[in-house]
């Protein structure tokens, strides 16, 4: 397989001329991963990219990473400006811009960048207007390519295979925090190479989309929402299934049906040329229908790849049209105060051909003996 | 013991006054953490707490972690804003400054907020001067309260049970990436909620400070730079060692009996009123005085607390003082590129009685039989 930073450094070059962006500054984030396959860490010290709309790119790195870096971008054609502890790795910057005629006028910067550089840049490049990057690496992004949608494909498959053992880690007695060790061993244990997150919500805690996992011990007939992902050769994992332990509540049982229907006609409004907003409206019509409205409380989705939440986002305004190699979350809930909640989630890819999942674990509603 | 919070807040609130900065921003962080004891997922959708210089303190959250807000905030008197999915966060954030009469003048902003909010703050208040939050923050973090010594104490010991295994888990033919994996379930078998890192450097990877752990098989007479850290209860743990696996060569043996004296040298430095760069001075003048002055690549230190790396920094030209209740690394390293490196590393706290160390594991040069 060909190695794809070359192309993607082209392109991204390529939509700063057109956009008359001067430079894309990234710090270590998902776009500089995208990028060069490198993952420094996020610390203190700059490591930052500088990618002109013409002429050399840089990376500015502290001087203990340096042999790293190297290592990494020996073969890019890309220069290492290596500073030490006590020299200005913002002037290091600014001199990169220089020299590639960029260091006023518009530049981007990474979204996830923190504010600290943003501001000592901000002061160094007085002139400088500044646009999130996340404009100019969204749109190159957001459609997968093969090798890409391979690794989202064995992200998925993995994932899948920690959901297939919720029988045996959820049961009446055991805490959401015993659960969720389990499930961040399970998940490693499946290929990944960290666990993301994992979400555990019993009983009333459903009722929370983002719980963290805690003391509550499992009731029997308790709705217990399970929400996992990880990070397997790079891409996100993630999925959410909703069991009960138990005998189940039949006004449970039908909330359960409503939003398997509906997460069923999220998925199959998916293909091209539709907007992301429709595919949000397409979920969420049945639920509104029934009443609940209120109580699906989120979007319906985000899109998927080296970050779990990145664009294309699937929520009521976003007009975007659906490509293929777009992968994002179908993931409707129903969540009641003090009561329960439940959430159902696929990732799911945009073909030619309409919404394929990359989760396969049955949404019947799966009843655990207590 | 009371709650920290309010004091927290109240210092804060004072700082702000006293610099005559209208209000501090903080999206999730470790300031966060440190302020109200939550620490919600650093995602697209904007958290942010502001705490103006004198008023209510506010929350704006995303209405799906709204539920999750109120239950760790509702002893603090500090008010919920939930924004729904479609709504703009940032409008919340400029209505909760100007009921504090902070819309305008200097405002503080988290050093980890990610830049794409800075922007977006900076375009709604555009009246507004901005100053990094860690300016705030870390002058009130870095000397830390009897808790959290204790907490850092407790990580410290939970480190050096793992260090006192590397004699079985480094050997000769085994991987830096397998020793890593087994550090990493060590780190959390000792009781850290999370491993932050595991460089292993061996034979000349370990002349790279910050090597990633990577498919190179230790050979005998390899020196292995191991360097570690967790998190337990919230606060980090950061420890080096160095060992040789099988006959050590003479001139290694020479150089790292000249870096634990440095570093000795460094501890020994600590106690209040001397300054941080006299820290870095003590430890690097054996090190230079020997030749290695170019080898000795970064500062001697960083504070450590809730993030690994913070206030202060043990680096030339950093004048603060060092005063009671700082905990900061003392980490020399040599670095022969090609060759070997070798690190050694102990977190430190300064007492009235001058410097005492969390780590206790032996640091005399360790031979491993291959």
């Amino acid at each position: 397989m060909p190695d794809p930073r070359h192309e993607r450094i082209e392109r991204t070059q390529a939509a700063l001329a057109a956009a008359g962006t001067g430079a894309l500054l990234l710090g270590p984030s998902s776009d500089l991963r995208w990028l060069l396959g490198y993952d420094p860490p996020p610390l203190e010290r700059l490591t930052m990219l500088v990618v002109p709309a013409a002429g050399d790119v840089h990376l500015v790195v502290p001087v203990l990473e340096a042999p790293l870096a190297e290592e990494h971008l020996s073969d890019l054609g890309i220069k290492v400006l290596a500073w030490h502890e006590t020299e200005d790795p913002v002037a290091l910057v600014g001199a990169s811009l220089a020299a590639a005629g960029a260091a006023g006028g518009e530049l981007a910067v990474g979204d996830q960048l923190w504010a600290s550089f943003l501001l000592r840049l901000q002061a160094a490049l007085p002139a400088a207007a500044w646009r999130p990057g996340g404009t100019v690496t969204g749109p190159l992004r957001r459609r997968k390519d093969a090798a890409e949608l391979d690794a989202l494909t064995r992200a998925g498959a993995a994932i899948d295979t920690v959901i297939e053992q919720l029988g045996d880690l959820v049961a009446v007695g055991r805490s959401e925090l015993e659960v969720a060790a389990d499930l961040d061993r399970a998940i490693r244990a499946a290929g990944h190479e960290r666990t993301n997150f994992t979400i555990v919500g019993s009983g009333p805690n459903g009722a929370s989309p983002h719980h963290i996992a805690g003391p509550r011990r499992i009731q029997p007939g308790d709705a217990v929402v399970v929400d996992i992902g990880g990070r397997l050769d790079g891409y996100c994992s993630d999925t959410s299934r909703t069991v009960v332990v138990g005998e189940p509540d039949p006004a449970f049982v039908a909330m359960y049906e409503l939003l398997k229907a509906a997460q069923e006609a999220g998925c199959q409004a998916v293909r091209p040329g539709v907007t992301a907003a429709s595919v949000d409206a397409a979920c969420r019509e049945p639920i509104t229908a029934a009443g609940y409205g209120e109580r699906f409380l989120h979007r319906t989705g985000h899109g998927i790849g080296l970050d779990e939440h990145e664009d294309p986002y699937i929520v009521a305004g976003n007009e975007q049209p659906l490509e293929p190699g777009m992968a994002f979350s179908v993931e409707p809930g129903i969540y009641l105060a003090g009561r329960w909640g439940a959430r159902i989630e696929d990732i799911v890819v945009c073909t030619e051909d309409g919404g394929r999942r990359l989760n396969s674990t049955g949404r019947d509603l799966v009843v655990i003996a207590p």
